[in-house]
């Protein structure tokens, strides 16, 4: 039920998702719904809760690989899921944080707090490739890496917008200028 | 009515707002809605129209000022004006785009279009600075003018998730490290 409520939320939003759609993508009585959760407010948590681990942050922990190729082929990883969808859904993340900030403190707080974490955890990697002398640009490894996490989710927005992976592809050029 | 609407779709999403919630905030029987816009659609067309006027495009050919200092100014604009709402509203462009890129291709179209005149103004006023010397980076005037766009749409974003100034202040930490 909740990967039929993320692929309804994912494809249309929240708002553009009822209860009713949730239930038929999943195959089940609406009524069924309702018995696993409180509202359609809990049942995003739980997507965005899922959604968060499917990001697959742990790659950038993989020592196996120097620091700036790590960072590289984390965001490449993402650029593969989009692209299942030429790109028309966009990032979950942002969809919702571009929706429900103003409606739903529960979700921003999910939204806000997944982006903290992710904008961390790139922020190390950059700081290991400073260490060794892999980052070319003057910026700080903290602000080049809050940098990056909000203009992915830029490139993200206007590749939804376009339809297209060319922002995506702008993405990474800048990415190989400013950081390898 | 159409400035009624842009505050209502600003705040609470195009899904979110009911034409109701148009016709209370515009001092207006419901009706009268209908009477002018054939649907809430069309309404959001509308509103799209005005706002991308409200960007004021026409400060990037403003020839006073040398082409990088007048990039920035034209930012900052931006920014003053997202915060008039603590940074909670973010800009149209985004929140549309990833709202409604999927449900309406007029309103996804807007978007696009707008996005495009934009970033092609942007890359302008690049070009210029490039011909005068005054860009530093490696990067083309195209490359550059695609980026800084998207990475504002994901600095607002993100502005707006966390209530905060913070990330478009990062935007600004970037943009004179990589245009100045």
């Amino acid at each position: 039920m909740v990967e039929a409520a993320m692929e309804c939320f994912h494809e249309r939003g929240f708002n553009g998702t009822g209860i009713q759609d949730i239930a038929r993508t999943a195959g089940v009585p609406k009524g069924s719904v309702y018995n696993h959760f409180d509202s359609k407010e809990a049942l995003a948590a739980e997507v965005m809760d899922r959604y968060a681990v499917s990001r697959k942050m742990e790659m950038l922990r993989d020592e196996t690989l120097a620091p700036v190729p790590r960072i590289r082929a984390h965001f490449e990883y993402l650029a593969a899921d989009l692209e299942r969808f030429s790109f028309e859904r966009g990032c979950m993340f942002g969809n919702f944080g571009m929706e429900l900030s103003n409606q739903s403190a529960m979700i921003r707080g999910k939204v806000d707090t997944g982006l903290r974490l992710w904008t961390s955890a790139v922020t190390e990697v950059l700081e290991e490739a400073r260490a060794e002398g892999a980052l070319a640009t003057a910026l700080t490894p903290d602000q080049l890496g809050r940098f990056l996490v909000n203009a992915w989710g830029g490139a993200v927005l206007r590749a939804k917008v376009a339809g297209s992976r060319a922002p995506v592809d702008g993405f990474f050029e800048v990415f190989d200028s400013l950081v390898a």
